[in-house]
């Protein structure tokens, strides 16, 4: 690690983080406080602290020093917790409603201690519970057209920019997605992970040189392309959801990087619930795709239009070329996604919750062969139904529709 | 400004700098040193201190603090002269032949003491005096194909290569480029400079939406795709070159951008020779033209297959895309340079050198048009010819062929 903070990093426990936030002040004095670890990420402690009177509570997350998922052998820089914590207070300040609040970060302790939002439910599994969350499509797509917008050269003067993605510059997090995202899920690679029903699919998409070629350029995208302070890990795992509210965590991956990631990996988590969701429950899935979509165009397109500071904003064209490239790449971002979900390390429960053996092995074929087709086929008119369209042939052809 | 070494920053004079060279020790003892100051940039001091008898000679270059071309109101970074240390060291450590050795750099004094090539000539120079030399654009290609591989992600660890961009994040020297080259030309700016008989081209060319749109394109690769170590100043005045050798120097708008834009500058500032000479002197431009890029692809190509440490490099035409685009990438930054270097602040002494009226404004003229036809032609097969052939039609239209 060769991190300077090591030396009086310490892992915290019930009780020192409740000394931390008596220290804090963020209770009464005279408070009876309860905590419990409720992380159930691979890479931080996450304490739920509250007053048993009020309930009213806080949470300190606390980055490990290595992931919790492969144990102390797999070392992470404790600078993550840093770059969280700048990057919810960026992202709070474009959108506080979708964004936790941050009441104290401490870069030495590696911990950031925020907003409670257990009253609310992570995404993913209200989703997979079937639940319809009618306005987080719309706030998600509120939330990518300011975060994009907002970082941009469009509006940014450039040298502020440039400061901000060095700040941001985050080798050991982008390693992660540049290894487990883009690389290893076409390769025989031993972090990969599939059931054995799936060893023939996964023989053709490692001798597909098409395929690897379109990821090929995908990962150099990702490498390469500082276009916007992305959230870096934006599935439905990130995000609480409720009837009324929406609040995006959880950036420790934030970067510079190519707009359509964090769209592309938002479309890649709804479409686990187009696949193994069923009748007419898929619908709902299609109208958050559309939402999503439909607003962030029409935020984005109203900042550029009334807020660019680039004067080339003004020339015909150059935001239609904008959208297009965002769509494009998410599309592209989507299909790795979509595949690394299924045979890479880390999957979701969307597909590894089906119990039934062979509706799950179907599903995680479709999400193979939903993946391929969009990375191939990202090439099209910035219109949501370009993605609906590949979307339901595709279940067509796999008799899920 | 703001910047923590200028303190104790003063310019040198020609005692300070003889007293900096004594320190070092680089002359005997006993040495009669004279000292010249032979700066003809605009934003440094250049001087040649050499010994009377030897007539061996070290240069010391020293930044200064703002543009000599506008005077102290336009301020700039010292800092450009450590990226301009770090650069000469980490470019001459891949290709020694083609880059000044470096004696001693010191970032408070903005200094950079390195070999004496005065014994060569500034390639601009020795171009429009007619000169041929026959290695110089094959040396160029060497220069680029190691300078890009090397540094980017097709051979550094990712880790390695944020580093890089992050030491060698260059904010003022980039928003000189991006005004000046990819903005200012293309609007009614200020700093626009061009003679009265160019007015009717300028104004179509500020009219031209299409044209703006693929500038706006190619300015935003320039902020925001950081593919390779840059030099990002790379046209003939900043070549030394001779007979037999070839010298790339003053690299302080190094910065991690987009492969084809040194490429680019290169081509532009041959191009305004191909419009410039007459008759069968073009043909040796059309050589180093051919040069320069079969060199580049050549020994791009084998440090592909030999050295790359990114996986992807050996999936089927994964190299063809990245020639590709460099390719184009640097048929529209040529296009940019030939527009910026005759309308813009700072021009070429190609074009103005020119002495007879009718023939200068006829250059001209050619070179904005050129530069339209590669900016919104550049989609071209990777092949010299289609930038020669693009090149010989706008000639021929000219009556310059």
């Amino acid at each position: 690690m060769g991190d300077k903070i090591q030396p009086i990093y310490e892992p915290l426990n019930s009780s020192s983080a409740i000394a931390l936030v008596n220290r804090l002040g963020l209770f009464t004095e005279n408070s009876v406080l309860t905590c419990n670890e409720i992380g159930d990420g691979n890479l931080n402690y996450v304490f739920h602290i509250a007053d048993t009177s009020s309930n009213r509570g806080v949470i300190i997350k606390q980055a490990l020093p290595y992931a919790k998922v492969v144990g102390e052998s797999w070392p992470l820089t404790l600078k993550r917790a840093v770059i969280e914590a700048n990057a919810l207070k960026i992202f709070g300040s474009f959108c506080p409603q979708l964004v936790p609040k941050v009441y104290y970060s401490d870069e030495q302790l590696a911990v950031t201690v925020m907003e409670d939002l257990s009253y609310l439910k992570i995404s993913r599994k209200g989703l997979i519970a079937g639940e319809e969350y009618p306005l987080l499509s719309r706030h998600i797509g509120q939330y990518l057209a300011k975060t994009f917008f907002y970082t941009s050269d469009f509006y940014l003067e450039p040298g502020k920019k440039k400061d901000f993605a060095k700040q941001f510059t985050n080798p050991e997090l982008c390693k992660i997605t540049e290894d487990l995202v883009f690389t290893d899920p076409f390769f025989d690679a031993e972090t990969n992970d599939f059931e054995k029903a799936l060893t023939e699919a996964v023989k053709n998409l490692w001798s597909d040189e098409r395929l690897k070629l379109e990821a090929a350029k995908l990962k150099k995208s990702f490498l390469t392309e500082q276009e916007v302070l992305l959230h870096g890990d934006l599935h439905t795992g990130s995000i609480f959801a409720g009837a009324q509210e929406t609040k995006v965590i959880d950036p420790e991956f934030a970067f510079y990087g190519p707009a359509g990631f964090d769209l592309g990996l938002y479309f890649a988590n709804l479409l686990f619930q187009a696949i193994t969701r069923k009748g007419s429950s898929k619908e709902v899935i299609f109208t958050h795709l559309h939402d999503v979509w439909l607003t962030f165009e029409a935020e984005f397109s109203t900042l550029w239009k009334q807020e660019s500071k680039e004067v080339y904003c003004k020339t015909e064209g150059y935001l239609e070329y904008t959208l297009q490239k965002i769509f494009t790449d998410a599309l592209g971002f989507a299909g790795c996604e979509l595949i690394r979900r299924t045979i890479g390390l880390a999957h979701v429960e969307d597909l590894d919750g089906i119990s039934n053996e062979g509706e799950r092995i179907l599903a995680k074929k479709t999400a193979l062969q939903l993946g391929r087709a969009l990375i191939m086929n990202r090439q099209q008119e910035a219109k949501i139904e370009s993605l609906t369209t590949i979307v339901k042939d595709q279940l067509l052809a796999a008799s899920l529709s």
